[in-house]
């Protein structure tokens, strides 16, 4: 049994803070377990009780004589470490610690919590919560959450909030044919972490597809890595809310710990194949259609309607999912002639009018012939289908039912994705009810039914595509060069985290990145002659430790013609540097050739607090500065990714040049992305990255300028 | 009575195909009209019967011995230019032509429809459709539709799809208490136009909210001025299809009259008043707010939620609608501290957290600090409200009961908004079912209580702001000068419609556009004369009937710099014409002084298929021609349009001046941009103008570039 095996298939369950008061959840747990046909033993714990539904009561947990597999935790925070401590004794496996007032409420509330998990560590008791509505696994009779007449069925909810749960199985009840398997309240992430738990139901066979509600998470990298491995053998859906800075607000005085999923989270998840959904309202619908349907892994979506108007909705609302409506083959839709009225127009969306009106069957012909369409992959019908006996005669209800009946097959045994929305969805008639038996997904909304198509198309189009296989693992080994690492040995050997810009350099250019050839010269003389090797005109930038941001005080020269301004250059800088810093320690003036223009382009690293090391790709100038205009991925990245970095930028006309001027190299651009990658996960002790600007030309690419910050020795990992 | 009287308020009825088939529209119409108690007398008409439904038969509609106000024709598309002159005959004042096969299916049908067209003009008979799916209004008791239980209310739908206002019907049976006042489908436009029906519905006084569902429309403009009237009175919902290419597609195969709603329409739409909706399932939703609850005047909205994790959705879904969360007073904060449990941080949104476990009055208590505020103006409840009594225990629903009440009497007595969103929503318990009946909207869904929210801010934002008045109408008059028609005028002589730079900067200079100085030189001396004058450097281009794209043959030079280059440049720029162009007829050369830079912005009017004169604005280079970053306003403008204008595109921040460099005269440019719409407004007969660059300074600005095309005289209003 793994460690999180005691937690959802416990044989005994101590409850702490047992009580007789049907108001409190020492009560309702007991209650709830009871009434779910729990198999195992039930041991209440309260020195004030005898006897609890009916249960003898332990004034200790380490007075039980048995084994515990799981104590739930229901006291006041303060008497939390304590229970633990006995609970350790007793040899206790594991722990849902529903107590609020830890990390979720101020200093005290987080040492508190400190305490907890050292004891938890040392006592080796996994933890859930605190401060989390609980637990639950249908399957195995365990409910402490004490909600009741939850339908048992296959979604597993791994979430933040209760009443998000709550909602999701309140709404599965009234709107599907789905159940739940299983259910954890993460609560503060204190010991056990999201990706702990959602291994467990990776690997658990009574869950077959995995919803995640997150407002943060605090190994956020860790759930990547998981979440990966997970979506090849399930889906995963996961509903990302603080997307704004007011829900951000909210959120954080939610869960208390953390900083909110940051900007690059959406990207991320979506590499790690999980599909990620922004209305609350779209979750279920989602779940339900991946639970239930075939991934559509190529993107090739038929539209069948019986209106104008809203076939013209469904197209938009599946376009704004980057869904492909494709043009139907000549075989296709000389076959669908053959079915419709001769004035209708074929194309997709196929519109069969009043083709319908009178027999809905015509609805099942087109499917067929639309489902056996090898390049077709996926049906969404749209309008008044499984209703056209309510809207025009009572008679069609029959060859309504055989239309259901025939479509449900066909999805079977094609094994093809269908969606159907049907503006009678809510009063559910026989038809949809017979389409939903062959867990045919029926919406009344457009909206949702085109959300259903798209979330079975992200999925399959990720277990389709193999251009990027990442695993998130960051990896040093190999990829360190000693160079580099005598480079930042030296520089945190002289107390410095920042460093210099013929330092970055060096390091970029030991990893075979393209920089600008450089030579730092220690006087006027020298100077002139490096000048002289390198060519003009050149570049002159001041070298000095303390002197950061050389071009805030006029520590760059541009365009240096001759020998005379090298001179003059060389004297200014050094005086622009003593002016600002006295004390500046000037290691003297580094030359390059001035790099002839192109398109100047932004690589830099940076450390997301959920992810680690995250790239960020721009267009330097305006479009980073200003517009904001940039790229993520977590680090590290092969050329796919990188590519699409590329792709991803609102501004990624300009790449390929405009007005006149030439493109970039992308390939080289690519390369030197790649690269940075290596470098960034070869060097954990590197924060952060700058490579700004990079000057691209059709061949080839300079780095010109490039600045690195290494990690406070201390927190360096 | 209007015109529009004798089609939703009949006393008589010609029903022209007639029929005994009970499939038959000729049939059904005549059976619903009856079943829906209509006053009127029912003629039906058809040469081959006697009697039907127990009604006397004519043979043709002049054979009646009665005036009749309303003909339904539902015979073949051929025959009803034959039916309508009969109809003439007889002085029928309206018709409701079902048939299809005109506009809607190529050459012929256009043909059949432009003679119905012509015959109802002359015989003064006002047509919807045809391609209609028809009309009714319950509060007449008249339904020409056939759908059946339609239940009565206050909700107008004006279609181009009779399937989306079945939808519509039928979801509002499920899920709401509305009901419809009158529906039209508006068909083919090819008689009566949007916004006649809108005109009418505007008067109805059985009509609160109207409902629009357009995927294109004949009169776009005629349609924003009665739609800025109307919703001064009452709003306007409008769900916009054919956002996509694809959705486009669909829509022109569907109405096959028009391109469908351009890009300017969502801007035009909402500056008229209209909220325009994206989603279908936000229809209902969006109107029900709209016709139940007072628009939100002042943009301060405060979230109440009984969890973190929910409150954080909806802060997320409301931010993204643009509606704004204010911090709360000290003196709200204080009383709500007085109510919730010590430990609870009170900020917006308000989470009671636990509080109302036991005592859901806590809502009730808390809606009233917050709607008794004056620094607020509307409320979102979100979470289990509603269900406590199904979540916890059943003895919560009386005092749930209770808490509706209170809170639906505060929403009334306040006149404040007020949403709910409980997840027992769709279950609708009792203190659900009595919030609904103080018309408190009530979903299961965040985004959809958010979007009730938001329609009702955006509404109440455009009745509250009075910066923008304009009424779409163009006024030409006094806005004409005679020295620019002068120009106008001679072009046309010449039958030029494409006016050279000079004209055009000479009709901007007329109406007190700031153009930089220009001369037009016949010769080399007289070059070298004005060069002197202007003061160099120059700018000297070619100017030729000839040649529009001076560009690209190379007649443009910039930055001359002294007399010998002038001469040199004189001969080049007319050695290129002639290279380009041998019989080009050469005007001579145009100097203009050489204008320091300065941000580039372009602006520019065109003409949109629905909406006429329509102004785009945009920043110069690959701002506009790359990232297509621009912003458009129907014509005419005042500067609060134009202002708005520049703060809608996206490198807004450009305008302010980034990286060391000096802003743009922000009155300046919208002085300029108010002085071209006026200049559209005055010469109909022009089709395009652009101001490309026009460089604009910290102080003034200047327009360097400028394009006028004219109509085709032939075309010309």
């Amino acid at each position: 049994m793994s460690d999180l095996d005691f937690l959802f298939r416990p044989k005994t369950i101590a409850v702490i803070g047992a009580s007789k008061d049907p108001t409190k959840r020492g009560y309702q747990s007991i209650r709830s377990l009871q009434e779910g046909g729990f198999t195992g033993t039930i041991f209440p714990v309260n020195p004030r009780e005898k006897e609890i539904l009916g249960l003898p009561v332990h004034a200790k947990t380490s007075e039980i004589d048995s084994e515990i597999d799981l104590a739930l935790i229901s006291t006041p925070a303060s008497t939390v470490p304590g229970i633990l401590e006995d609970c350790g004794k007793k040899g206790v496996r594991s722990a849902v610690v529903l107590s609020v007032g830890f990390g979720e409420s101020g200093t005290n509330g987080r040492k508190l919590q400190e305490e907890v998990v050292r004891i938890a560590k040392e006592r080796q008791i996994r933890i859930v919560g605190p401060n989390t509505s609980g637990i639950f696994n249908l399957h195995h009779h365990m409910n402490l959450v004490g909600i009741r007449n939850v339908r048992r069925g296959s979604i597993a909810i791994l979430s933040q909030s209760g009443n998000l749960a709550l909602s999701l199985i309140t709404e599965m009840s009234v709107r599907s044919h789905l159940g739940v398997s299983a259910y954890v309240g993460v609560g503060n992430e204190a010991d056990i972490r999201f990706h702990e738990y959602l291994n467990y139901f990776r690997d658990d066979p009574d869950t077959r597809v995995i919803v995640v509600f997150a407002d943060g998470m605090k190994d956020g990298r860790k759930f990547l890595q998981v979440a990966k491995q997970t979506v090849e053998e399930k889906p995963i859906v996961l509903l990302r809310s603080g997307r704004s800075e007011l829900g951000r607000k909210a959120a954080r005085s939610h869960t208390g710990a953390l900083a909110g999923l940051s900007a690059v989270s959406r990207t991320a998840f979506r590499r790690a194949g999980i599909i990620t959904i922004e209305r609350s309202d779209e979750l279920l619908p989602a779940a339900e259609a991946l639970n239930c349907q075939p991934p559509i892994r190529h993107n090739r979506v038929a539209i069948l309607s019986d209106g104008g108007g809203h076939a013209a909705l469904a197209a938009d609302a599946l376009a704004e999912q980057f869904v492909n409506l494709p043009e139907l083959s000549d075989e296709t839709t000389q076959k669908l002639r053959a079915i419709m009225p001769e004035t209708t127009t074929i194309a997709n969306p196929i519109d069969v009018a009043g083709a319908t009106d009178s027999n809905p069957g015509v609805f099942a012909d087109c499917a067929q012939v639309l489902l056996e369409d090898p390049s077709i992959d996926a049906l969404l019908i749209i309008g008044l289908f499984g209703g056209y006996h309510i809207r025009f005669d009572e008679s069609l209800k029959q060859l309504e039912e055989e239309t259901s009946h025939r479509i449900g097959k066909l999805s079977k045994s094609l094994n093809k994705a269908v969606v159907i929305q049907s503006l009678y969805a809510d009063q559910q008639p026989s038809p949809l009810r017979i389409a939903g038996s062959y867990e045919i997904p029926v919406h009344e909304s457009i909206d949702l039914a085109a959300k259903c198509i798209s979330v079975l198309e992200e999925y399959g189009h990720h277990l389709s595509t193999s251009h990027d296989r990442t695993d998130f693992t960051l990896n040093p080994e190999g990829k360190r060069r000693p160079e580099a690492e005598g480079i930042i040995n030296m520089v945190l050997s002289q107390r410095r985290t920042n460093l210099l810009e013929t330092e970055a350099k060096s390091i970029l250019r030991v990893h075979g990145v393209q920089v600008a050839d450089f030579q730092t010269a220690a006087d006027e003389e020298e100077a002139v002659e490096m000048a002289r090797d390198i060519g003009y005109p050149v570049v002159m930038k001041i070298v000095s430790p303390e002197i950061l941001h050389k071009t805030e005080i006029g520590g760059v020269l541009l365009n240096v013609k001759n020998e005379d301004a090298v001179r003059d250059g060389y004297d200014l800088l050094v005086a622009r540097a003593r002016r600002h810093n006295p004390s500046a320690k000037i290691h003297g003036v580094v030359l390059s050739p001035q790099m002839p223009s192109g398109i100047e382009v932004v690589v830099g690293v940076t450390q997301d607090p959920q992810f680690g090391p995250v790239m960020m790709f721009g267009l330097g100038g305006i479009m980073v500065e200003v517009l904001k205009d940039v790229s993520f991925r977590v680090i590290p990245l092969s050329s796919y990714p990188a590519e699409m970095m590329l792709r991803e930028i609102k501004s990624r006309a300009i790449l390929d040049g405009v007005r006149g001027k030439p493109g970039c190299d992308r390939e080289a651009l690519i390369q030197l992305m790649v690269q940075v990658s290596d470098l960034a996960e070869a060097y954990p002790e590197m924060a952060e990255m700058d490579l700004n600007p990079i000057i691209c030309y059709e061949n080839g690419l300079s780095v010109v300028d490039a600045r690195m910050v290494l990690r406070e020795p201390a927190e360096a990992k």
